[in-house]
């Protein structure tokens, strides 16, 4: 049995790792369009900001690891070209044809958007041609398009470099959230570091050197030609198993859409957690696991100029449009005792008047955020409701929190709305 | 209608406030023995150790706060020396007597093992005079009776103040968890810090100062002489409303005992927290309201020595001696991305073979562990399994955590046993 993945960075590696714990007997291959596997992409902004000094500290595993430790073959610089499902088997643009029994599409996403003089920060290669160019000419400004969490990494990098930065987004709302209040936090804390923001605007300033990072979609080109079907979101549908409509075709990472567990609907957010996850259930069920994926409560953090921004479930707004009949709450406490250097911190809960279901959760600040994250993300898969998740039983200490916690806080503003 | 509380702190103060938003119309008397009411008691250790510069740091509101901002009387100095429900009145140790419609008791916890020549971190007053002593005298040496979270605080506090530090432990484990692999962490950690840990023993070492912070017991008193019965763990018997067996007379704090959410069963834990929420339910009940407490799932954290130490659930040795078939995993495992500082944190996870269920957690790091014990807390306060805490869908950035999160790494490895 051979089992071909196509695309080695998070979903396609993780994909064929769980998969060899899953059969030791199998043959797993993986052909990477690029010259490099594994790398930690989410820490290219990083690079880009001087925090990682050299691009190779963000090599997670060499070719050699995965043939030697996990008997994975690798190899770079294979680019698919098409897909025969009917003859099971893939052709490479060498025009080198490769058969399979099982299949996985790690292909990932892509900017259909592209400009050659333009940068990104979306793969090791592009990252690195701009820091070159950065290091090269003498450049004082910088215009980033699109205000997701890429736009945001990128300029809180290059505005630490040094350079006059301006954000770009045709939307009216950053991290891509829907959300006002949220947009406006971080505006004014952009601000203050004195980067500009322009929001509803297509239109590109004049600056030396412009970053891409918008319009990122799904990287369906293969999967489309082989007949395989995408959802409304235009990510490949898939089972739980992280099948495709072809059998033994499975898709995981940016190319898939999943369920979001708090609305019941396809999504797609493509995020290097969903990928990991994604990948372990297509690879164990390609080799024959009953695993299943979930879903996602759409949970993320971002750092933005030093501020951490988490986000889970849905905005005020995304609730609303999911036909749910949204309350929410925004207040600011301390993160942690003030003897301890606590720190305001914002929070933004949402949950559903009818039901009396927790919905979402923002919180803008410190340390802290990732855990707070974590907590109303743990909430959301089990769709608590507001009034238990008040009730929660948290840890606290000085040095690492407030009494009560600023969630809690939240959850208690969010009771009296609902009541 | 007259709300008498006995106790000014935590619970009875958290029960005062709750009671006034509850109804704006009824007299609220708070009476508190010593002179002083509403301070932080969980920054005490950081006032002896010498974050918190000043005592005054730790007063959270004052007397006249309550009374002009809230309407609640407050009276300090007032020992209460006997209840009599028949005629629902209080004597003070004065002899006056206070008439109520309404009675909560949050008289906390007292410690009946007492010895003039010793200390103790319990109370402002304690702490108070701990630390003149410290600086009068010339002090090298300090024993520390109790290895639970106030004597770890009371050791690394005095270990800063440069005295050489023995913590004796009646028990065998430290933190009062009945866990075997935290011990030997802790101790591991203390000893570089060179605070030497002896454990089952009764025998106090000679030292400049000792300090008591054993045998801490729900102080029911007041309680058993006015006929209001206590359960098994010797803590006040409440309802999920706070009622004791008196009708009209609640508990809330550490004098009485709760619900552990994980075994069903009663338990007695003083903390903070506890005191917070169980205070808000009493208060709002007392008042009128139909709130209910549904009870704790054991989280606590304490920093020892810098160290982060959290808990939540059961420990396996626990889980055993309620019935459960307790599995565990403990893994080490980076907090954040190590180009961001990341260190190593440790993670034990215990799930019940039986069901599946996730029982417990126990995490020993930096910034992180507080977050990670709320995740496993919720997931507690839910039931959840272990195979669906695998699958949380928790927020990711190289600022702030790993991928994956040491808790789905310690997950992912309890599965495997499971199955």
């Amino acid at each position: 049995m051979r089992l071909v993945i196509i695309g080695g960075v998070a979903a396609g590696l993780s994909a064929a790792s769980r998969a060899r714990r899953q059969d030791a007997s199998i043959e797993i291959l993986v052909l990477e369009k690029s010259e490099r596997i594994s790398y930690a992409a989410c820490g290219l902004p990083y690079f880009l900001e001087g925090q990682v000094r050299s691009l190779d500290q963000l090599r997670v595993y060499t070719p050699e690891f995965f043939e030697k430790e996990r008997n994975i073959r690798i190899r770079t610089g294979a680019a698919v070209a098409a897909i025969s499902h009917p003859r099971r088997e893939v052709t490479l643009e060498s025009g080198e044809r490769v058969r399979y029994d099982r299949l996985i599409l790690a292909t990932g996403a892509r900017r259909p958007q592209q400009d050659p003089a333009a940068f990104s920060i979306d793969t090791w290669d592009q990252t690195a041609r701009l820091s070159q160019h950065l290091e090269q000419a003498k450049l004082r400004s910088a215009a980033i398009i699109g205000g997701g969490y890429l736009g945001l990494e990128a300029a809180g990098a290059l505005r630490t470099r040094g350079l006059r930065v301006t954000i770009c987004e045709a939307g009216s709302d950053l991290l891509g959230r829907q959300d006002s209040w949220l947009t406006a936090k971080l505006v004014q804390h952009l601000e203050r570091f004195r980067i500009e923001v322009r929001l509803d605007t297509k239109q590109v300033p004049a600056a030396d050197v412009t970053v891409l990072a918008h319009g990122l979609r799904p990287n369906t080109l293969l999967a489309e030609g082989a007949g395989i079907e995408c959802g409304r979101t235009g990510a490949i549908r898939v089972t739980e198993r992280m099948e495709t409509n072809l059998t033994g075709v499975y898709a995981a990472g940016d190319c898939a859409e999943t369920t979001h567990l708090v609305t019941g609907r396809p999504v797609w957010l493509p995020l290097g957690t969903t990928a990991n996850r994604t990948g372990r259930v297509a690879g164990a069920c390609a080799a024959g696991g009953r695993n299943r994926f979930p879903g996602i409560v759409g949970s993320s953090i971002v750092r933005v100029c030093g501020l951490a921004v988490g986000v889970t479930g849905l905005s005020p707004r995304q609730a609303r449009a999911e036909n749910f009949d949204p309350v929410s709450v925004e207040i600011e406490a301390f993160e942690k005792a003030r003897y301890f250097g606590g720190r305001p911190c914002q929070v933004q809960l949402t949950a559903d008047r009818r039901s009396g279901r927790l919905l979402g959760a923002a919180v803008l600040g410190e340390d802290g955020v990732s855990g707070r994250i974590g907590i109303a993300a743990a909430a959301l898969h089990q769709r608590m409701s507001a009034e238990d998740f008040s009730e929660l039983d948290l840890a606290y200490a000085p040095p690492y929190g407030t009494l009560p916690d600023p969630l809690m806080i939240g959850a208690r503003q969010l009771l009296k709305l609902l009541h």
